[in-house]
């Protein structure tokens, strides 16, 4: 059963309505968010747990789905995306219907998930610097190869780590979905990045690099290709961005030097954010420009770390500003020291 | 201390830095949004634990901050948003600054609780008919005195309900906030529905009202005033919208039969939710029209009620779209049979 994407008409926001998952009220945990006990999917010699991999990192040369590789990346087994439609290639975006009131198109897209690490306990702070290469170099592989098929318009990379942070399964993975549509976040970005483009003829990004790294008291850390900082409006309490010097609308753009490099501070960052708090439940988000479309006199793609510490409730819903309780200088002041 | 609001420039989203609460990493217990526990500051006979009030329904004409009332508001006792700005008349939101990166202003507002009952344990599908109109007509009370302040150009009225719902104390109670800049969601509601307006000549939640009855499935409950429905493109799972009938852009302005079929209208639905799940967190957002400008042509207010059943997480996050893992005709025939 196919996933059906509808269109809000009061806000133009996009909904997959997942009809393969269709919950009845029995079927959710209120207590929900609990992670899946038992055996675990993602460990090495249960690779028949899930669906056939797409991708695997260290045993290259031999048969799929067993062990001994370091990095592997299978579909989701409950997809919210598929590219399984009897005619595919009608996904276009209708018009506005009769009354605009209901527009939908099928949910074309991917969804898959990428297993860090054989190892089940082992957290982004915890991996090795050649772990940590791997698992964006099979994230690239991924926008590289995705990003030829003419139906998808954008690949949303994310983790969520941590029963607060939505991870079902508590093996360390992320999670890859490619959508055939920009995402309202993304376009917003695009807009605010091309207006500031017009007035001072500068990226906002770059200049927001310089900008952070001559004031300092937001910095967590800079190397030569990155810069991790809490961002001045955080919109969260503890909330790092991690964002390219070198001015670059795709991630799957970057070079081997910035991977391995990207692959340090990510680390780093991570690390300071478990070193912090005891066992923190977070998100990690990739804003890239779209595969359709050229964003690279203003884009400038980056990563934003969300711990979840706070909750998005009544008033985030309703006005879409947040309420941060702590000011991102004291963030990253704590956060610095955590690792000193 | 006072909050400052301070723009993402890379979004234009509004943050409250909320200085007051500043936190430490030791200050937030990761299992966090447990509820509070010991004496509850909103039960009757505990009026001294909270600032003074600023409405109560149910002793009048008898001294304040005593036991006796049936609804009661006070102001927050960490409140993100303040009236207590040195120079509170200089709240005009500044243009963009050196860089437009890092523009703020003090985050001007008031932020109350309307506590809903002098019962600790009742809940909103329990309450009388009589609480329930008492509870809208104190929230009404606050929307016509507040608008008349010109700092002032929204109030976001809210409850979060559960620990998953964020509310950090058990005891029923609504929230208010109002906040010196338009809802970025509003702004956009009221951008749709205008471009609505002038593509059909009609107004977006009028036809919707509509064409949900006239189709039926997705119809929760019909009264005279209102209708209360599972969206076609509902975001999040059993998530039910109170539309008027009438075509009126702001809550405030409802007449007195309309605030008693409300009362009943709210208190029905909150009832098929508390049935159809056990202890189900979820939020309530109000959605009104702005008061500085006139946006009747096209703005209808209503409701949304949200329950937390499925996270946002990393996907949402960075997309600004959702999977609803259950079809909203799945919800709303599961809704009205809870009840049945």
């Amino acid at each position: 059963m196919v996933s059906e994407l509808r269109r809000d008409p009061t806000s133009g926001a996009w909904v997959a309505i997942a009809s393969a998952r269709s919950r009845r009220p029995s079927d959710f945990k209120i207590v929900h968010g609990e992670q899946k006990t038992g055996t675990c999917p993602f460990c090495p010699g249960n690779e028949h747990m899930t669906p056939p991999e797409v991708l695997a990192l260290g045993r290259e040369g031999q048969e799929p789905d067993v062990e001994g590789w370091q990095v592997r990346i299978v579909p989701n087994k409950f997809p919210a995306f598929s590219l399984d439609y009897e005619d595919s290639t009608d996904t276009d975006i209708p018009a506005d219907g009769e009354y605009g009131l209901y527009v939908s198109t099928p949910a074309v897209g991917i969804h898959e998930v990428v297993v860090e690490s054989p190892e089940h306990d082992s957290t982004l702070g915890e991996h090795s610097q050649k772990q940590m290469e791997d698992i964006l170099f099979a994230i690239i592989s991924r926008f590289r190869s995705l990003r030829e098929d003419d139906r998808l318009r954008y690949l949303q990379a994310f983790k969520n780590w941590g029963r607060e942070g939505g991870a079902s399964l508590s093996h360390t993975h992320c999670q890859l979905i490619a959508i055939p549509i920009v995402p309202k976040v993304i376009q917003v970005e695009l807009d605010y990045a091309k207006q500031y483009k017009d007035r001072t003829g500068k990226c906002l990004y770059c200049d927001t690099v310089e900008k952070e790294i001559e004031i300092g008291e937001r910095v967590l850390e800079e190397s030569q290709h990155f810069l991790a900082f809490c961002p001045y409006a955080s919109k969260f309490p503890y909330e790092a961005w991690i964002v390219p010097k070198r001015h670059n609308q795709a991630f799957e753009e970057i070079s081997r030097d910035e991977l391995a490099d990207l692959a340090t501070m990510l680390h780093n960052v991570a690390r300071m954010l478990e070193l912090a708090f005891d066992d923190v439940p977070y998100n990690i988000v990739w804003h890239t420009a779209p595969w359709k479309g050229d964003f690279s006199a203003y884009y400038h793609w980056h990563l934003e770390l969300i711990p979840r510490l706070a909750r998005i409730a009544g008033f985030e819903l309703g006005t879409g500003y947040y309420i941060n309780p702590t000011a991102p200088e004291v963030a990253a002041a704590a956060l610095r020291e955590s690792v000193s």
